[in-house]
């Protein structure tokens, strides 16, 4: 299996320019552990607010005139459709994205206003992989399918995170990051281990969706069933599995997958909204609630990254949040 | 009267090396505005939540050795406070933070976690004014007393967010910024218009608290009532009155002051949290409800700054936001 190499991560951060924002690195004060500097990675900041104009872009910016000329397709109801959309305008691609008709009005609203065609299924009947092999085999000029993680481009395109980590901080120890999909965390354990093998890799997940933890330990992947995985507030790592290529990754660079609960989660991102004055998904405050829950267990460190995915939450889980 | 010169800003850029931070400038899309292209100054990203500890910070970083000794006094119930309280634990020196008894107890405390010691008075008895006279009168060895904005040094401080627009985006073509007692906008002003004399810059303050507004068109300080500028939202800037030095600034620098209703402050602050996903307090929102109401008016450019003043605000208030 073909692992992301450095010259991989490197060629997207060449792509990306101009297309995603390289975002700072912003200190962030954590009382109760006066030894170690914390920092934060706001990838809430990004035009589409969220880490997945990199991997989109990534792979976007890579398709050939031929591909180009059919446009792009993806199946989201989130911040991956956001940024196929997203970079799919920039340059001027036709871009479909296939959505559940239960997404939020809101967020078909936002996809349709990046300019993309949206598609509609009823997820009570169909799938949206059925919908989307359906579509690709039925076209005489198929779209290319931008997958949400499951591919090296869209890992190489995360993993530019990880560089511009290491640039701004030479020293870093240890580095948390969400793990739904485990593209993020693949991107970045990679071009971190590559650069810097000392430094600390580790993936977090709430526990009522640790599939990536089961997987991480188990040698393969292993898959939740939608009905637990959607308990957590965390939506963005509600998928039901790591793929092989996101596992092979995490095996060779990640160093452990931890969890935290819901309760941890939710004083987390109060934590982050309130402190850092960021707003952040509940999905991005998963690093901060693990540093906080674990930081017994985890590798010793005075120079901590931690990972913000993004900052896309519903009005109401915001306000909800503030009241907690 | 002494206007802050280029050195002045210069020096306090120098001396607040380490203790403000460097705020990045963020692209903001603003689709009614597609010919201009709109970035964020987010003061919200400092230390402390505000550009105060800029203004704070330089001049605290320039007291002698024997007002060191002596330590530092201020009155406010709000980001000032944070700011000197702030810089004098980075700097080791003992701060006194004058406080009203019905100030919220989350900002008695957070004053005092930072070290400083909270004297409280009844503001139904006595001025702060009077109890700050009172203490440096009475004192044996009396602290020095940071004044929010009436002061070169505070000024010369918070005009080091000018020289960093500049340098971030050399094109720029109009700034605005809040006003309240006018020590940002003087300084950002001064800093900008001394450098780049075609760049306009634009105060802007609520229609419930325009005393800025008239004092900079009479050419003398005008002031408000307290029963009246309470009437905002943006507790930033209640402040009755600008300062005859903050007046002199504005109208040497200073291109206009303009006004907007509560209703455009709420919608602007309120797209500030979910379309720039930052935590701003209201008075940050005045410079995108200015532009979105004043555009036709406003002096033409495709190169506009906001400057964000900060992002400490009450989390009911801001779940209120979020639920408008």
């Amino acid at each position: 299996m073909h692992l992301v190499t450095l010259s991989d991560i490197e060629q997207a951060r060449q792509r990306l320019q101009g297309l995603a924002r390289r975002t700072p690195l912003l200190p962030f004060e954590v009382p109760e552990l006066p030894g170690e500097q914390v920092f934060l990675k706001p990838e809430n900041l990004q035009p589409i607010g969220s880490f997945k104009i990199r991997g989109a872009g990534n792979r976007i910016m890579a398709l050939t005139a031929e591909e180009r000329a059919r446009g792009v397709l993806a199946y989201s109801s989130g911040n991956h459709a956001q940024g196929v959309a997203y970079a799919a305008r920039q340059l001027g691609l036709p871009a479909t994205i296939i959505m559940p008709t239960n997404a939020p009005q809101v967020k078909i609203a936002a996809t349709r206003a990046l300019g993309a065609e949206v598609l509609l299924y009823d997820p009570a009947h169909e799938k949206r992989e059925a919908v989307a092999a359906w579509l690709l085999a039925s076209a005489a000029h198929p779209p290319v399918l931008v997958p949400p993680f499951d591919d090296a481009y869209v890992i190489a395109g995360q993993g530019t995170v990880g560089l511009e980590i290491l640039e701004d901080l030479p020293a870093v120890e240890l580095v948390l990051a969400p793990v739904g999909g485990g593209g993020l965390l693949s991107g970045v354990a990679a071009a971190l281990k590559l650069l810097k093998p000392s430094v600390k890799i580790i993936g977090v997940e709430p526990e009522l969706a640790a599939d990536a933890q089961a997987s991480f330990r188990a040698g393969q992947v292993v898959e939740w069933a939608a009905a637990d995985t959607n308990r957590t507030l965390a939506d963005g790592v509600r998928t039901l599995a790591l793929s092989e290529l996101t596992l092979a990754h995490l095996r060779q660079y990640a160093d452990d997958v931890v969890t935290v609960s819901e309760a941890e989660l939710r004083a987390a991102a109060r934590r982050l909204l309130l402190e850092a004055r960021l707003v952040v998904e509940p999905t991005a405050a998963l690093p901060l609630a693990a540093l906080l829950r674990h930081r017994a267990s985890l590798p010793p460190s005075q120079h901590t990254v931690l990972i913000l995915s993004g900052g896309n939450v519903d009005p109401a889980v915001l306000a909800e949040l503030l009241q907690d």
